[in-house]
């Protein structure tokens, strides 16, 4: 079983992964670069199966483990994203899966973890009640904890999005991810600066849950005072010690947004880019279409996810 | 200057477009597949400059104009997709352009042909009014007709969309398009069984603007009564000449869809697909989620626009 002392193999990932990801495009925007005068592209991971990132450290986790933890089940924490993609990958591999929720979560991605078949636990009335539940859950039953991203297997996982975009654009001259708890920007980050060393890496987050900013001001994983914001799939209570430990070494620089302009880069995505992203998922689009991204081109954005109901998708760009 | 009598050249039109358009991507989408229970595959045009495949067939007819052609100016009529890729190329190009469009076309489509610079012409009460008065200021201006369809450099260019597919799938088993005025479908087929001649290729048209239904059953183009339909990219008076001699030989089967059907298609395409398309952009998906659509996998849908105003969008999936 992984540790976090274990190495972030994000080859052994890849090759782990194989047919059973979808090898996202990088795609070309010529919107985003007229707008910038740069060639700009976007790594449009909300095109993975179970429409983010999330699946591909899932799968990675979830593929090292024995018939006896398998047989016990997996539980995790998560507002949807990671939890879509452990009842999905649990139910193909048939394995039980828990995952408890903040009670304000997306109604899209709960559906969507009950009608994999998972059960979604609902009773917490934020993410660190969620956190605690689950380690109460895991003592009764001796489920493994799927950690979201303070694990190396699931940051190995995401790290093949960076693998894959050095692969299709050796040349990225910068590349911008959404931070949440720090697993998909730590990945990445690991795989882009082995690949092109020259490469900068610029993290975002919402404004209203900046928990990588408040982790480089204190120097380590600091928790967040919870605010409501709009990128509910970058919010956790705090980026966790692994990706910490791996951004600090490697990330450039770190943007943070408000709200209103994650929501400025949703229409960006929309109307521009012709991607049906989540807010979070935008949040490197609005980064970039707001001028706030230093560096060299081209360019990559990495749209993370399209998990929003159509109902406040409608809100949102009305 | 290409007539209808030229040959269709799909190869040339892709030399001549080289890099000035965007080689879009051929998506998994392990949603459709399931619920199909086969492989299917997204050709997501929708991610072309200006929003739609329109470029294309543009840019390739713009770039065989002589430079006495082009002082006199190019004009069109265009629900919309067609008339913003002539206003973003000529715009690009230097050349003058008027566009004739209905009425009733969508505010997104008007206002992006105005802010590339190019003039919009409103008062036409449908689209056989606006071809109408296109005449008469050809004869006026001497301005060369840029025609949405009907000319063999504007489908040799959207031809392009078939051969791109095809290298990037060379089983691909059938081949799913949207059909307005039928310089998609007709490019498309064209250069998909000249390279994969045991393809299926599968027309899909709004119930409400079923052109080439009407023009087969009639063993020829015939001008369909205007019924207003939310796929307003599918509905010109007619299907054109020479896309339908191209048509009658080389399409397997249509599909008609009704409104119900398309908007369907469209929460499909956000939902399950991810994609921002506007409504005839996904009838393709639409025809392919609702079981519509008969042939061998892998099947590709052709996802072929995603110009529709943020409000109009917010109705429909709310």
């Amino acid at each position: 079983m992984p540790t976090s002392s274990s190495p972030v193999d994000v080859d052994a990932a890849a090759a782990a992964l194989g047919g059973a990801v979808v090898r996202t495009p990088l795609v070309a925007s010529p919107a985003l670069s007229e707008r910038l005068g740069c060639e700009a592209l976007i790594k449009a991971e909300l095109l993975q199966r179970g429409g983010s990132f999330k699946l591909r450290g899932v799968l990675n986790r979830v593929r090292a483990m024995s018939a006896d933890e398998r047989a016990r089940g997996v539980a995790t924490v998560s507002a949807g994203n990671h939890a879509k993609a452990v009842a999905l990958v649990c139910a193909a591999e048939g394995i039980p899966a828990t995952v408890f929720m903040p009670r304000g979560a997306s109604k899209v991605k709960v559906d969507a973890v009950r009608s994999a078949g998972a059960t979604a636990d609902l009773d917490n009335d934020d993410a660190a009640v969620a956190f605690a539940r689950l380690a109460a859950f895991v003592d009764r039953t001796g489920a493994l904890v799927l950690h979201p991203f303070d694990d190396p297997a699931v940051i190995a996982g995401q790290g093949t999005v960076g693998a894959e975009l050095i692969a299709d654009r050796p040349d990225a001259g910068t590349v911008v991810v959404p931070v949440g708890g720090g697993g998909l920007i730590a990945g990445i980050a690991l795989a882009v600066k082995a690949r092109a060393p020259g490469a900068r890496i610029v993290a975002v987050e919402p404004e209203r849950a900046a928990t990588l900013t408040a982790a480089l001001a204190a120097g380590g994983p600091v928790q967040v005072e919870h605010q409501a914001t709009l990128a509910d799939a970058l919010a956790p209570p705090s980026v966790g010690e692994l990706p910490f430990a791996i951004c600090t070494r490697l990330v450039d620089d770190v943007v943070t947004l408000s709200e209103d302009e994650l929501v400025g880069g949703l229409r960006v995505a929309y109307a521009d880019c012709k991607l049906a992203c989540e807010v979070g998922g935008a949040a490197a689009l609005a980064a970039l279409a707001g001028g706030r991204v230093d560096g060299p081109a081209p360019i990559v954005a990495v749209a993370s996810g399209g998990n929003i109901a159509p109902a406040d998708l409608g809100r949102l760009l009305a």
